[in-house]
């Protein structure tokens, strides 16, 4: 799609996600919103509890244990962190109206060149070179570059100085001592996180994509250096295959090439086992959100764009009909950067002893996405797809992540067919559904499809003589006549379809 | 238990909490400890989700919806609500070593009197009366109130002063136009919200009762005056019965009685239909997560205790073996007081036209609580009636919240059979289960008695040859031979039990 196509499209979906409860926002809509702070409604907060329950079920699967910190921590955490110093955004200000903007983001926008790992310098060159003037109002722009944190600052008590947590990723570091305890001392060992962090940005646009508070899904593999090569979850998985769009194969202009895990290790594309499984269980948990395959591919960072201390880092980025390509997860190897800095602010030794008696600081590969990123795709690709015609649009969401699985319709708000459909409710009590009886039977059938409900059960007069009901498919338009007693196990495996 | 026993056994449970990886803290434990934050740990935050799940099921299955609202919202927000100005701990300073305590938890704990309700003058009168001395340094207090605000302050962008939410309730209230839409203009429609909120308390103690951060859990029910007393849920729920503890039972130190519903109405301790349903469906919530009946009783506020805008107010208590009866639900009818603040600062139309043409502002009904004290509750009853032996510890918690409900341990390490485990975990994939081949049979099973799993399966020589499987019932110790495929209908039924 073309840029004005793009921006088109994304004024439509997110009027879309309000009008039918997906997203309320900016907030607090009420008193006049904010940039960057967004509510799942009515029926946007269903589909995100079933997207978190696939991401736990996908790491729990895998042997990962959650836990849930506090997302308020005293300075001495962020100083060891690195974010303190380190976690701050290059602005310019418009020398005639005094907007503020974000750099790299204003250069991406205006001219599409990526300057996210650009030094101030370059930035300003940028600005100078493109003559990139204020969206506002096309005044020029002061030539210097000043750093914003990203930290939201408060206090804890009297005066304690506090942050709200950038990220989940520190805070899964700090009780690392219990993790030894529970783990027997065994590496490796696996935990994540499921929980809210906050960015100051100075102006987040991009809906979702970018807001100031947001919810984070991070696992972390704590692992030895030796492990890395020698990683159990890898011989089993050597033959998945993945899409690697390599830095060679990008500064090529090229296409991401398949291979294979065991093949992406021999050609040096990838740098040892565990790496190398942690993307695949990214990509595995994109895959099973229902994000298609087509959709994902996986880009390596180039040397200047990595952290100083990662060994090794991907981004899983989606393609969106809103936004073309874009990053929604990051595999980082971290090395021993975390628990070396949190041993020497700390003072406490963060080491485990192998079994060879040798004590080593693990390595720590990180699975680092955020939750509102596949939400914002699965709706964005669903939306694009819709079926349009004059009775109805349909949004074709996956059966397993759709807000609402089943509507429960009696034909009439009478004939005792509302008390029947007490009976249908009972026996659907293992999944998410909505009851609807006023209105038309067409017009609650559009309403739920306009949500994605894959399936409504009807209740008629004829249900009242022999207890059989009809289950409407959403997409094929498909109606079967079902006894209620099997109704839960039929609705079980049209799911599983 | 006398006040020294209860002491004891405080700080027993949070040893065991913290050793057994249910909660960490106070955090951050790694740089030295700030009171009021703890950490789900590796078994606990498994158990959180669980309680959350039956929390969630226990609202949705009564027609209430979820949303998420962002935790920070600016200072407009709170100015309507009310918390800016009213939300404050009443402190005092030692003279001596100008320690900050809370004044009315510092005569509660000292003398035992209740002082929640208390106004300055009182608190003053009732330190000077009692002779209170700093618990400290035996220093005597300046007989001085100051109020100290409750509310977490931070900013957004460069200068817009905000604040971390204090309560989600006034934050579920702020999309009030959207439930109008979606439930098309219908009377009573009922909304939901779990997630966190922050309070800088000035001194929190009492472990996972009194956090600077926590999990709350809200919902609201959205209902005409009228509708108050002609409700459908009530009719139907009539002859169901609650322990009630009423103003004047209390004040003539009496017990709880057990009135129905209906008997409740007639003899006007309850109000409204809506309202006795409302504690009703809180009761039945604290039920379904497990806690005993004889454990929780509902205790109405005293006249002089209510918020000002409160026509009723009941909380429901838990009788702690660590604390004695405590709060841990407050059931408040507020009325139309949050709409109509909203609708004053906001200068929007909050109101709602009825079927007859009448415009009007819903009441409110509010159940609140947190997530935090039943999950305490839970392990403070089951770490009480713990089975205590040489041999092991073992841990009753309803197998419904126990944080794994299987543990799968093939006898021995070798002979194929942590193989042939791998297909157990397979047909369990269901549960939430924990994988354990290492160290003695017995060991293993004291390992997860300890922290309350149910359902052990044993893999041994004979499951090579047939195919069956041992069960063995944490409580009982009974061992079953089950056919692993029939082993995640077994474990189904055993749960329901």
């Amino acid at each position: 799609m073309s840029q004005d196509n793009k921006k088109e499209f994304q004024l439509e979906l997110a009027k879309y996600l309000s009008e039918k409860d997906f997203i309320y926002g900016p907030e607090p809509e009420l008193y006049g919103p904010i940039a960057g702070f967004y509510t799942y409604g009515l029926v946007g907060k269903a589909m995100k509890n079933k997207l978190e329950e696939v991401i736990r079920e996908s790491f729990t699967s895998n042997n990962f244990f959650e836990i849930e910190y506090p997302l308020i921590s005293p300075q001495v955490v962020w100083e060891a962190s690195g974010h303190l110093k380190g976690f701050n955004d290059p602005i310019v200000n418009c020398s005639k109206c005094k907007a503020t903007f974000r750099a790299d983001k204003l250069i991406e926008e205006t001219t599409g060149i990526s300057a996210d790992s650009f030094k101030d310098e370059e930035l300003i060159n940028t600005i100078k070179e493109h003559e990139i003037l204020c969206p506002n109002c096309k005044g020029r722009f002061n030539l210097e570059i000043q750093r914003q944190s990203l930290m939201m600052k408060t206090t804890i008590g009297k005066d304690t100085i506090a942050y709200n947590r950038p990220e989940t990723a520190t805070t899964t570091y700090l009780p690392f001592k219990h993790y030894v305890n529970f783990f027997r001392g065994k590496l490796p060992f696996t935990v994540f996180q499921i929980g809210k962090a906050f960015r100051n940005e100075i102006s987040p646009r991009q809906h979702l994509l970018r807001q100031r508070e947001f919810t984070q899904a991070e696992a972390q593999i704590f692992i030895s250096a030796e492990q890395k090569n020698n990683f159990e979850e890898f011989s089993k998985n050597q033959n998945e295959i993945l899409p690697l769009w390599t830095e060679a194969l990008q500064k090529s202009k090229s296409k991401p090439i398949n291979l294979t895990l065991k093949e992406a290790l021999e050609k040096k594309v990838l740098k040892n086992q565990a790496y190398a499984w942690a993307i695949l269980l990214a990509y595995n948990t994109f895959k099973s959100m229902g994000i298609p395959k087509e959709k994902m591919r996986l880009r390596q960072h180039h040397s200047d764009e990595k952290a100083f201390y990662a060994d090794d880092a991907w981004d899983l980025e989606i393609e969106l009909n809103s936004f073309g390509w874009t990053e929604c997860c990051g595999i980082h190897d971290r090395t021993t950067y975390d628990l070396e800095q949190h041993s020497k602010y700390s003072k406490q030794d963060l080491s485990v002893r192998l079994e060879n008696g040798e004590k080593v600081t693990p390595h720590v590969i990180e699975i680092a996405f955020g939750v509102d990123r596949p939400f914002y795709a699965l709706l964005d690709i669903a939306f694009f797809r819709r079926e349009n015609d004059s009775q109805r649009t349909v949004l074709s969401l996956p059966p397993k992540i759709a807000p609402i699985q089943v509507g429960v319709l009696p034909l009439m708000k009478k004939d005792n067919l509302p008390k029947k459909a007490e009976e249908v409710k009972k026996e659907l009590k293992n999944y998410r559904i909505y009851y609807d009886e006023s209105g038309s039977i067409g017009k609650r059938y559009s309403r739920l499809d306009a949500i994605g409900v894959p399936f409504c059960i009807t209740i008629d007069h004829d249900t009242l003589k022999d207890n059989t009901v009809t289950i409407r498919e959403r997409d094929s338009l498909k109606q079967t006549r079902v006894p209620i007693k099997e109704l839960n196990e039929k609705i079980g495996d049209l799911l599983k379809e």
